[in-house]
């Protein structure tokens, strides 16, 4: 089994359902700009996350395929409203949706999406799922989306700081990157009709890989190559961005070494020989392995924490997606 | 009874219902700006309406208390980015959500808002709603949600163009203003206990309300004070808008009129002298009286549905309160 068949299996599906649900907004300019990104291509990872992890516990697809697009529309409003306010012109390749539209579209699509995605959960067919359970997945995708919000202003508050610290920032990445995940997997069993016990396990499968991914997500923004990330490698160094990397190291740092890089993070114009600095200096005391680290420990645990589903091929998914997140170049 | 008294008799509550389900929301700055508008105070005409309609119907406030605060927020929520979009600095008497802070923080406090006022309805205790029923109320704030962008983006759509029709404009304005005092009597009415007679009563009786209420927008930005309207007289001639005075204008107006007024609405530089002669030609076409009387008639038949109510105090201040949609002078 690979990772890339895994991952790429319901994308079609969960499209076509996107599409269905997209398809009666109007006027047009909002219905093209909600259903951009979405046609612009993504992994579908937190969909496919869903989708899966109802199959573990011997639910349909199906079933689970409302809740999985809803969980994509929460995502995609999520990217267009970041880039919005970090003003990236790109995303998967394309111009941003404020780019080809404009702030205020762009603005509302987001909402359109999210608005949707309650819509979606809220209706998905009683016969089956019962009403009681879907207001426990709605309430998880509701406290998602709180977290999400949190995590970004919390994100925002951090620039200009250079005394975060590592529960601060794992605290971020939670809310920012991992609830949502989380509610995935969460939501996901839920509609597959889990026990209680395995639905708090799902969680927590959901919530480690989830930030394992942001780590990886740091990690990668400095080793990979610019082809790879679409972007230039050590953006996070030039705009000073508080990771757990930078963190570590100026922990870890001597005083003269610390200064020497606060003062890069802190360059409003950084060479590439300042990157080159920095990145020894990251290097030097280990905060690139210590990073990788935490993030396979966070993926062990969660793939233990995979014991208590039945042998089947979606677990073995589940456990390549888990190997994935940190397996991944881009 | 006065309808002051009906309208003021529940801010408090919601007031304090609302700051208790923000006070959560971390980093301080975005709890801040979320409670911001809501602090700023509004007339809170949404929620006073799902509590009174619950009341109406033999509910308790206490258990409509939840719905009404959510409601409130999905309005504050689409205040606050409305406001990015038409780029307006004041609200509520003071400078708006991103002039105080910035457009970053002001999406994501609409956001938090948003994701709130799901998460509130959702978390409403069991032994009071049924699950069952929750989700008929969910749903239907999650489709005025829905309407609300789909409104705003129709009314963005409808710049520049002037050959609006009364169907398209009544349709636009039945999603940006309507459709949410509508989910308000119609949540209220499901969180109060009604039959699927009477809630479905209550939804007509907001919608048309609804409607009174943005023709009376409509209404007041040509004939009232500026000091009662905190926003000059005309204003929407200055900016072109199309509304039922206006299209009632277009439609009515001899040829040589109708250009004087396309002109005038067209012109990127409008005195006060332009704004006089296109007051003028509303009037001398009746459209002014024509507006008024198409938000007469709405309600009155709004009105007419209460009937259904047995008779209450609440059943009477649904009376005042559509009465004073037209009564009101900002």
């Amino acid at each position: 089994m690979n990772v890339n068949d895994v991952l790429g299996n319901y994308n079609k599906d969960i499209f076509s359902e996107i599409e269905k649900y997209l398809s009666t907004i109007t006027p047009d300019s909002l219905q093209e700009a909600s259903l951009y990104l979405t046609k612009a291509g993504g992994k579908m990872l937190r969909p496919s996350l869903a989708i899966i992890t109802a199959e573990a516990i011997g639910g349909s697809k199906q079933n689970a395929l409302g809740t999985a697009g809803a969980i994509e529309l929460i995502h995609t409003f999520s990217l267009i409203h970041d880039d919005i306010m970090d003003d990236d012109d790109m995303r998967r390749g394309k111009p941003s949706v404020h780019k080809v539209w404009d702030e205020g579209i762009a603005i509302l699509a987001g909402d359109t999406l999210f608005s949707k995605a309650f819509e979606i959960i809220i209706n998905t067919p009683q016969e089956e799922v019962s009403a009681a359970q879907l207001n426990v997945a709605l309430s998880t995708v509701a406290d998602a989306c709180v977290k999400i919000c949190e995590g970004q202003a919390s994100d925002i508050s951090f620039e200009g700081r250079y005394d975060v610290e590592f529960d601060e920032y794992m605290e971020m990445i939670f809310k920012k990157t991992s609830a949502l995940i989380a509610a995935a997997t969460k939501a996901g069993a839920i509609v597959g009709g889990a026990s209680e016990e395995v639905i708090d396990a799902m969680y927590e499968y959901g919530r480690l890989i989830g930030l394992a991914f942001q780590i990886q997500d740091d990690y990668l923004d400095l080793v990979s190559s610019e082809d790879e990330l679409g972007k230039p490698v050590g953006s996070d160094i030039v705009e000073g961005k508080m990771t757990i990397i930078v963190i570590k190291a100026l922990e870890e740092a001597s005083p003269e070494d610390k200064e020497t890089l606060l003062k890069i993070l802190k360059s409003e114009e950084t060479s590439q020989a300042d990157v080159d600095v920095a990145m020894d200096l990251l290097d030097k005391y280990g905060a690139l392995e210590y990073a990788r680290n935490v993030a396979q420990e966070n993926v062990e645990e969660a793939k233990k924490l995979l014991e208590i589903l039945p042998d089947s091929e979606s677990k073995q998914a589940l456990e390549l997606i888990a190997d994935f997140v940190l397996e991944r170049k881009s």
